[in-house]
């Protein structure tokens, strides 16, 4: 492993965290609170970056070195970002602020504060932005502000952008990266303006925009988006998060004229289908609970999009629905949003792959002697395609499976167990029963806390960066081809 | 489609399951119960199979004509199957009958009954019996006593024998099939014997062995092994069952003495690892439920070998135990017996499989230029075998996400719906909540007992078989090569 550029890259991503701590900074000057929670750490980033800071001379990076960087960098701004919850005082326990500063950076949206009402502003702020920049990735921000890698930083880019297939839109990387960020910008910046014009007052609209951006789920309101009770609230941040979990990529052929590409996305149709399919069936569902069909349909249509966006908001406790819409919701956690989105999941893409080589492979089990082959967007699927998504889903069980042994030991219903881990894993927030829209995660034990942290950084990065961390191969210098 | 020859093998099975039918008729005879619900029963199968028992010319059976017969065979039996039931009065409602006749051959031993032990005593040895005829398979039955494919019937053993690979054990398939039979029954009598000696009544005897040799499940008291709360019996069944649920080609190499195959097999040893960890585990939990360890190990063992095997039977109320003995169980439910047994689940060559291929897969991302390769017992796992595994998987999934959001329609809690899905597709019988060790499946819709019939029989014949059936293409006539 090319210890030192991991080093350096580190440093670039630590000291971007620094910078983006002036925000919040600023908020808390706006509103006279004490600065310290946010200057202090900025201390540590920007001395902790001078340590690592050194330029090797070999400046290649390997698979194996970005699975490397993106794994720690990602824990690295989650022990950093935890110190203003810490310093605050909002969240005196370190590891409560670790799981808070986590489910930010990974868009989940889990929170252990039973309330987030009393919080300053600052500290509210800086758990909302840590949404905003965790969902587009913070490799991808550094690449597109600091190009330093030559060539090989797409190693990183795959590591860190979710969905089984990451392509450059454009030929150079960086380029690549401020396009996305420029995208991603340009609709936070309009959510604001509607959240704004339709009533909001700035920073409430500001927490939301960042909270639907990034797909991840923090208020600050206790009651969520559901506090406002407001329909056009619901219809623009419902609206935002289904636009967020769209592939950033299909923005960007919209921008540059290329419409044909958007509509015959299958995996835009498909995530269309999804929604509109499971918004009716709750909307039918829960009809008799909110007397009319518009009304269900308003509440259907909100907690659907926030949860097939891996977003987490609520308008409604649908913890007391009926059990088929918290059946659709449980499965809507684990599809997930489209690749290259800001949401979580599985993702519908690998989902249509699954769906599609299964009936292929069915197919050929009939006439074993066709000739088939599946097409997905347009391009057959390879053989090494549909390999990755299989081993996508095996691990992602293998993982599900152990973690969800290890938190049953909690002794919480099986509800609440496995839900708070599909809620974490596929970086949604809250689940069903304790961990509800209502609830949080402030009774799991401190041990289950890190668990649920892994789980939510396993999900944010697609597993395989988090999992390959504990494999002994990838602490070794240099290169190593080994035949086993 | 070779229509005829279909035909001609279903008349078979038709005659098989219509003789099998005079085990409960002597039953009835002996205890002087009424005989028509045995006697009409075999008159209609007798005139069935001579409507179809013309042998084609054309005996070769093709892939999808394997699938074929094996699915409509397996619900031919069981629309046969359910008329005792029903003709009896026992169970009136003709779905009812059906769905635990397909519960027993499936070796499920979901029950629809809220009360077996009023049964007539012929009626209660045919529930028990197909357990015992569906474990091994009834093809393989029919194999052994009238061979009748020339070469070509070894699709139909693929398609009824539980596992990713099923290989002739000599070279001739009846006799393959002759060698399991006879070590099915051998091990079945000494199970009655050793239940005999222990003073267990020698109907109740034939009951539980019937029920632990296909890992069934159904027995003929209301508590099941429970009632008679004896340690003795305890151990005999749990040790049987567990046996039962290794692959018989083992038991097979003991007799030819072949021992080092039997100690090298990797599905053997991890499924005792799985056992013995799964055993210590939920008797340190629930330690404090029984006073002492010895006890909660009795109990432990006997739950775990239940439900591990797929067979379902009960000493203890498990759904009183706490989360995580629970969670265990869930998960011991999906992975199932050994691939080769009478068990059912996703089998543990597959799981093993599958952890193997995904570790090497992980490897291969730290170091994209080494070749590895993945052996499971002894043999180097191909791609082939690989995709095999995950195509099950992946279509496993998918079907039990459908009927999850199906059955949710029952709007039962999510334990309860998630559970007795989950014990009918692993065919495994109890699940928690309201299918729990002392619930039944009597509340479910009619159009749900169809549905988890349906999800027994994907779960027995390992999902294609029943799932090609909707496939347009398996239905056309002579042999189609096509190219998509």
């Amino acid at each position: 492993m090319n210890y030192k550029m991991i080093g350096y890259v580190i440093s670039r991503i630590l000291w971007t965290e620094g910078i983006l701590l002036l925000l919040p900074l600023l908020v808390s000057a706006l509103y006279r609170e004490p600065l310290t929670p946010f200057l202090l750490p900025m201390l540590a980033l920007g001395l902790t970056g001078l340590v690592l800071c050194r330029k090797p001379k070999q400046t290649s990076l390997y698979a194996r070195d970005g699975f490397a960087v993106v794994a720690l960098a990602w824990v690295g701004m989650s022990l950093f970002g935890a110190l203003p919850f810490v310093i605050s005082g909002d969240i005196p326990n370190f590891i409560d602020a670790f799981f808070e500063t986590v489910s930010g950076f990974t868009t989940t949206g889990a929170t252990i504060l039973t309330a987030v009402e009393p919080l300053g502003k600052g500290i509210l702020f800086w758990r909302s932005f840590t949404h905003w920049v965790g969902g587009m990735g913070v490799l991808v921000f550094v690449m597109a502000v600091l190009p330093m890698t030559d060539g090989h930083g797409m190693h990183l880019l795959r590591a860190e952008m979710p969905g089984p297939s990451v392509g450059k839109l454009v030929s150079r990387m960086s380029d690549t990266a401020k396009i996305l960020y420029g995208i991603y910008l340009a609709m936070t910046v309009i959510e604001i303006i509607l959240l704004l014009l339709g009533g909001m007052p700035l920073f409430d609209s500001c927490i939301h925009s960042f909270g639907s951006a990034g797909t991840g789920g923090f208020s600050n309101r206790d009651l969520s988006v559901g506090a406002y009770d407001n329909v056009y609230f619901d219809i623009v941040i419902g609206v935002f998060m289904l636009l967020f979990g769209v592939n950033f990529n299909l923005y960007y052929f919209l921008l540059i004229r290329r419409f044909r590409e958007v509509f015959r996305s299958e995996e835009l149709r498909a995530y269309l289908l999804i929604v509109t399919g499971a918004v009716l069936a709750i909307a039918l569902d829960i009809w008799h609970m909110y007397g009319s069909f518009a009304e269900s349909l308003r509440y259907s249509f909100f907690q659907v999009a926030s949860i097939i966006t891996t977003t987490g908001y609520a308008t409604a406790d649908f913890n007391l629905w009926p059990s088929f819409s918290k059946g659709i919701l449980v499965v809507i956690m684990f599809i997930g949003a489209c690749a290259g989105s800001t949401g979580g999941g599985i993702k519908v893409a690998r989902i249509v792959m699954l769906v599609k080589s299964s009936w292929n492979d069915m197919r050929k089990m009939l006439h074993p002697n066709a000739i088939t082959t599946t097409r997905f967007e347009g391009k057959p699927m390879t053989d090494q395609n549909i390999r990755g998504v299989h081993v996508f889903l095996s691990v992602y069980l293998l993982v599900f499976t152990v973690s969800f042994l290890i938190l049953s030991l909690e002794q919480f219903d099986l509800v609440t167990t496995f839900t708070a881990l599909t809620a974490c894993i596929n970086n949604i927030g809250p689940g069903l029963e304790m961990v509800g829209p209502t609830g949080n995660f402030s009774q799991f034990s401190w041990t289950s806390k890190l668990l649920l942290s892994f789980d939510m950084l396993v999900g944010r990065l697609e597993i395989f960066p988090m999992l390959l961390l504990f494999a002994p191969s990838i602490w070794k210098r240099g290169r190593i081809i080994r035949r086993i």
